[in-house]
């Protein structure tokens, strides 16, 4: 069972997904329960294929056996939210309003190894995982239900991953969430002043300042914005205006995947592999084409807890300026040359 | 050094307060290094006055020695926000706008006690705590730099505590944060609609349904909100609507401390002692006698870790459904009648 309810008082939708397993005051279980430290048992490992939900897609070169993948897309065991729930909205009293948890909740294993961090993949594994990502971002947005594909990344305890094998996830909801609304609104208000995509000058201010841009490519720009969040925050922005990440060309792809593959290193080695998580924004249902727009990747380090001021007022205290984040972190020297491996480049999807 | 800086793309600060003694990757030091396990050193303990910043003000009902005193308010050795610094706002760039970090952070020492948590002090105590909480909201509403003050407690490591020794803390801010703005705006809204306080009708609403209420006593309601963002999420609100938490009078307070302890005494027994961050939101500047709002206070378990998709969309997940908390709450049986010690009901301030 899977509801949305709205919250009046800050005019947004929480996702409701109790599970009937779990007693209430189990809530703090599920990440800590089913790590699976090692390989054994682990469902996302190749040969336990069996112990996930149905296959959705998954990328076999050399059109092997079922278990002969190299990345492996499945519906979460707990979802979210689910395809067969009804989206309509009921009234449960005057201000009271909820709706069925209609939505998608998928896993995007990212490799067949148990231990290798995505930053340790070769530059051509973590293409094929951004190839996947923007697959189902195109197949779930054919769904006419869902409004807005939240794509992300947990990489470690306290950013909440549940299981160890290193996947990401994909959240299709029914309305359009909260943060990706507003950030529709700053952007189209930006652009009707000013005609000019507001994420484009951000990255246009970034480059003529200097001092917070990581790395850089042909096709795209890692910098810690100036108005960090968190702690080493970074983005990634593409110099190609495209307000989403399923337009990105396969050739940009793998210019994408180097430069995540760099900026990832960089963050293992001076940090000390640090907790993570990771998000692609891209534009909601019928925002694909918008010029005010650009989707981007956000890299948020879990260095620091949000307590009850971050929980009172919705502000972030950042205790590192992104000018001393970047300086600190372009001591560390990293290139991916070395470190392709000579693995297929071309994808079969399954079923 | 402390200073603000504007996100252009979510129409918002960020509060920076880089620390000049650390390097950007201590960004996780602070929290874990200065815990204070036992008494030892804990500059929050009787005896230890001189390891804090000059003290602000303090309950010594006895009139008696610097260290006689029952609840004690001093600077944060580390604030966020000082006072000293200049609030006029900087173009550092066409879309780059930064302010000097001016407002206060204070920490309320809320008892002698390293070890005893909030829920066991005596309902004089906490009303004690609260009085003082008032007192210094009106002395900081008094500085017409600062717009909004946030009021909060952070209880355990995943709540983000860094001292042992139980206190609250108190941030003025020189711009009304973004939940607040937020708060305000829809309030307003449903004010211009209805002629009605959002927060009224939502009392009214559950009280009338029934499920989600946790505790009443004449003065206060506590709940398990319809929209609850995180498991076990509790409000407490006011029957008499006032949009300040400062306006409330001296006997409503003690109604409130005795409430606030049945809330938190059911939460520690029932789910072990929880973290929990704990805040009370109360009008900004110029907003403390309008209609539109009321003061409540919210208490926020950290049963589980916001991890990607949250951060993605701003959405939040629960996996408890408020009815489910109340009733798991409900079990536990709590009175405050034969906890409450002989404490002096006069509070002198002093300086």
């Amino acid at each position: 069972m899977s509801l949305l309810r709205f919250d009046r008082t800050t005019n947004d939708w929480v996702v409701f997904c109790p599970s009937r397993a779990m007693r209430p005051h189990d809530a703090r279980l599920p990440a800590a329960s089913d790590g699976h430290a090692d390989a054994t048992g682990c469902p996302f490992c190749p040969g336990n294929e069996a112990l996930t939900p149905p296959e959705i897609y998954a990328v076999r070169p050399l059109r092997g056996l079922p278990h002969d993948w190299t990345v492996r897309v499945v519906s979460n065991k707990f979802p979210a939210l689910r395809i067969e729930e009804d989206p309509s909205r009921h009234d449960d009293g005057p201000i009271f309003r909820s709706m069925g948890g209609c939505g998608a909740h998928e896993v995007i294993v990212e490799s067949r190894d148990h231990n290798a961090l995505l930053c340790q993949q070769p530059v051509l594994q973590i293409e094929a995982v951004l190839a996947t990502l923007q697959r189902r971002l195109g197949d779930l947005l054919g769904d006419r239900r869902f409004q807005s594909i939240i794509i992300f990344k947990n990489h470690g305890a306290s950013a909440g991953t549940s299981l160890r094998h290193p996947h990401w996830q994909l959240i299709a909801t029914p309305v359009t969430p909260r943060l990706l609304r507003l950030k529709q609104i700053e952007a189209t208000q930006y652009f009707d002043q000013t005609g000019k995509c507001l994420y484009c000058v951000l990255l246009e201010d970034e480059l003529a300042d200097g001092r917070r841009i990581l790395a850089q490519n042909s096709d795209f720009v890692a910098l810690c914005p100036y108005s960090s969040h968190v702690p080493f925050e970074t983005w990634i922005l593409p110099r190609l205006r495209q307000a989403s990440f399923g337009h990105v060309s396969s050739e940009r792809l793998h210019s994408l995947a180097d430069l995540l593959k760099i900026v990832l290193l960089k963050l293992y080695r001076a940090l000390d592999n640090p907790d993570f998580n990771l998000t692609v924004d891209t534009a909601s249902r019928g925002e694909e084409d918008e010029e005010y727009f650009a989707w981007h990747l956000r890299i948020l380090p879990r260095l620091a807890t949000p307590a009850g001021f971050e929980l009172g007022s919705g502000m972030s205290i950042n205790t590192v300026l992104p000018e001393d984040a970047v300086a600190f972190l372009s001591e560390v020297a990293v290139t991916t040359n070395h470190t392709v491996a000579p693995t297929p480049t071309t994808a079969e999807a399954r079923p």
